[in-house]
């Protein structure tokens, strides 16, 4: 299509873009693919200037996901192109392969170009992730400074807060006046993650309070800070899992969090644009374990097949292996079968809805656990709660199974081995088979926690091998009282 | 343990709830209980000063949450010994139940005092979850602006930007100076959700730019806003989703987002605290869809045994009976399954390995879907993956599987019924199954979105029960032509 594209249709398709995209800038993301047109027919027709206009007016954010819909030679040119600053934002937006493309390519000038532009918090993620002989040159080519600040917060064990938060701050004393502290901030801002909120310190850099801008702005010059400053002392320490400084954050609303160590010292500030990051990152950990499946920090279609391969198999092969208690229980009671064979063909449906059943407990339970609604001492709340839902689902479920199965199984079906005594077997085991389901999901991950587990670990799939060999045992235990097998 | 508790102890352990928690706010969460036991101690013996002292120096949210674990009739108690500014922001943290138990015992002035302290978008709040009384004695307490205001957002629709957003936001003029601007926000900061962005407007209220609080500190008293504003225009429109909204806010790193109507009029903006409740709540329904379950907006407690048994038994009901075709084809092949009594038992192992395999790679494309790292045009990428992922699990699986028959049920078990035919037979189904159940798994997700579906509905258990039925069908398939039975 674009080898037959006249100059006309190029002319009216970069009006199109302008006048459909960049007035109304919500559709963006919908109009991502004609932009991604436009781009490569100018790339092949060297129209440079013409890219540069197209691009500049876009949010880093989307030409980030322009790139990742280009092809690796095409990059360095379209980034070359790109004002200066824009660059260095589409820079820390890119897949880490691509960055490395990029520095791999770059002259040292135009490295230490985008090394300047970048904040710390953002220069630190780049180092983590290059390879060493990358991470030589990048160091090299950043300010002694800045590499003193890299190296410090490299040292923070990954997911801790000192590893996501930056070091570029306001600081300001007690004993400063209104005055002072805005010609601070003035002077250092530009280098800083953010100014919304300052915080107070004293000759140790212990932190004693904070300050947002709006509080400044709206106080006398000359009033004093350690007067006007709010004492709350909400902080995280540099060992805290990034997870709960993120939660933090969010219950707290607030734009940062400070960071400081085990003496009380600041050390950083954990922004609220990374904590949103962080609980991206750890909302998708939670799904992907709850799928049985190990979790990966890539995005779904950047991750290899072998990748995903390696995160899927381990999980599904030790429930497959679990899954043979299942079949030991079934082997064993292979002569109840033979003389009832009817009662084979409800397992599916027994099995499927204590799975189903105990997800729904265990999800609900895991979610409380992650967003600190229910704690280990609500253990007996949470089971009281379950034993009186399952009760109303599972004789509700009985109810209408029992009829099904008279309805649709003995008389549609017209299937005499399905018996009255048959119905009341599978009606029964559905009820204990919910109760034990729901009891064992709620309380497995409240459980795990408590012991240092993983709650999400627990969840469905695992569950759903214990219930399938509960609901076995109850099913062939009610079937042996009642029709005496 | 209250009653017996001496003066002596009860010094002690407001002593060590200072020591403890006020000096290393990090632990509050933990410590809760133990503020918990002083206050109803405290409570006990009416020493509401120390109370007022133990209460103020706590964040509002934390207060929030011993307010919960409170009897009812104490609240309104602690409530008025709260600072008049700490109150408002404690009433915000509320459960809406207790909410209106305090409007209710409120007199009219202090009433009007809370509703003075809150912002515009919590006033909504309460509106929207009050019953009519309680909602015509708030808005004949609000001041005119405000109750204009709050009608106006009450007409958007649940769940769009207009519903979530704030009209208390700080718009400047493109011809204003910065000395002027600084000097507009200093008179209405008051009253501002956030000044941290302002936004540039033009004389017909069209958004034409933004600028942060820094720029302008940063900026010459003399410069021009519309030269030094920031021209991007992402906004979202009123009708927007509000998922949408937060996720652009996180994609952009931006504190707020503008919100304008269809005429690119700005009417109000989200700031990033409300799109992280957003995301959170979004996220929690997510989970509540994908484990079966109807979403529900209360914290896990909260919810009443019949709610809970409401939102959780429809999805039970309609699998449970769907799982009637899994039976059919069962007793359709009684007969078989008679004949080689073995093929049952690992019926469970074949389904559950299906079931988790299907959920695996639904779960990773619903969450790739709802980051919009997966659109439609991805189809066939998709499948192509999970294809070749697919056979590599099933070929591993199905290797593993036949060691395990041959070792365990063969020898170790000693049953002579697992002979290798048997085993291949069921190797077989288990790369057949893999196969369909990703194959399902990927390909739902991405076709409900497209036809308008919430791909979360059509995850793990409706994919298990298509599952259930595919690989039954299978393996009678494969049982028959192998083993001619």
């Amino acid at each position: 299509m674009a080898e037959n594209m006249t100059d006309q249709e190029l002319e009216e398709m970069i009006e199109d873009v302008y006048e459909d995209v960049y007035e109304d800038m919500e559709n963006v993301e919908e109009r991502l693919d004609d932009i991604l047109e436009t781009v490569e027919e100018l790339l092949s027709r060297k129209q440079y200037a013409d890219l540069r206009d197209l691009l500049s007016p876009l949010e880093a954010p989307d030409i980030g996901i322009l790139f990742g819909d280009l092809n690796n030679d095409q990059i360095p040119l379209l980034f070359r192109l790109l004002p200066k600053e824009l660059a260095a934002e589409v820079f820390v937006e890119l897949e880490s392969d691509q960055q490395q493309m990029l520095i791999q390519g770059f002259s040292n000038a135009e490295l230490k170009e985008v090394l300047d532009e970048l904040y710390l918090d953002d220069a630190v993620d780049l180092v983590e992730e290059m390879p060493a002989n990358v991470v030589t040159r990048i160091l090299k080519h950043t300010d002694p400074d800045t590499r003193k600040s890299i190296n410090e917060i490299l040292k923070y064990p990954e997911d801790s807060a000192g590893s996501i938060m930056t070091t570029e701050f306001v600081d300001l004393k007690e004993n400063m006046t209104v005055e002072d502290a805005l010609k601070r901030i003035r002077r250092t801002a530009p280098d800083k993650e953010t100014i919304n909120v300052c915080y107070v310190i004293d000759e140790r850099r212990h932190l004693i309070g904070y300050l947002s801008i709006r509080r400044l702005l709206l106080a006398e010059e000359d009033d004093i800070i350690g007067e006007i400053m709010e004492k709350s002392l909400i902080a995280v320490q540099t060992l805290d899992d990034q997870e709960t400084t993120a939660q933090a954050l969010s219950k707290y609303d607030f734009l940062a969090l400070p960071v400081v160590d085990t003496e009380n010292r600041l050390v950083g500030i954990v922004t609220v644009d990374d904590a949103m990051d962080v609980i991206e990152e750890e909302t998708t950990e939670d799904f992907e374990k709850m799928a049985a499946m190990l979790p990966s920090d890539k995005p779904y279609l950047k991750t290899g097949v072998f990748e995903t391969w390696k995160a899927r198999t381990p999980w599904l092969l030790m429930l497959m292996l679990s899954a043979t208690f299942t079949g030991i229980i079934l082997t064993h009671f292979e002569s109840a079968l033979m003389s009832c064979a009817i009662l084979t063909s409800f397992i599916p449906m027994l099995s499927g809805t204590g799975g189903n059943s105990g997800t729904q407990a265990s999800t609900a339970v895991i979610r409380a656990l992650s967003l600190d609604e229910v704690r280990f001492s609500d253990l007996f709340h949470v089971l009281w709660k379950e034993l009186r839902v399952s009760l109303c689902c599972g004789v509700c479920l009985a109810g209408a199974n029992f009829i099904k199965m008279m309805l649709v199984d003995r008389m549609l079906l017209n299937n005499p081995d399905v018996t009255v005594w048959v119905a009341l077997v599978v009606c029964a085991t559905l009820v204990c088979t919910v109760l034990c389901a729901k009891l064992v999901g709620c309380a497995m991950p409240i459980l795990a926690e408590k012991i240092g587990f993983d709650p999400a670990v627990m969840a469905s799939p695992f569950i759903t091998t214990i219930v399938d060999a509960l609901s076995l045992l109850i099913y062939f235990e009610i079937a042996s009282s009642i029709l005496g097998i």
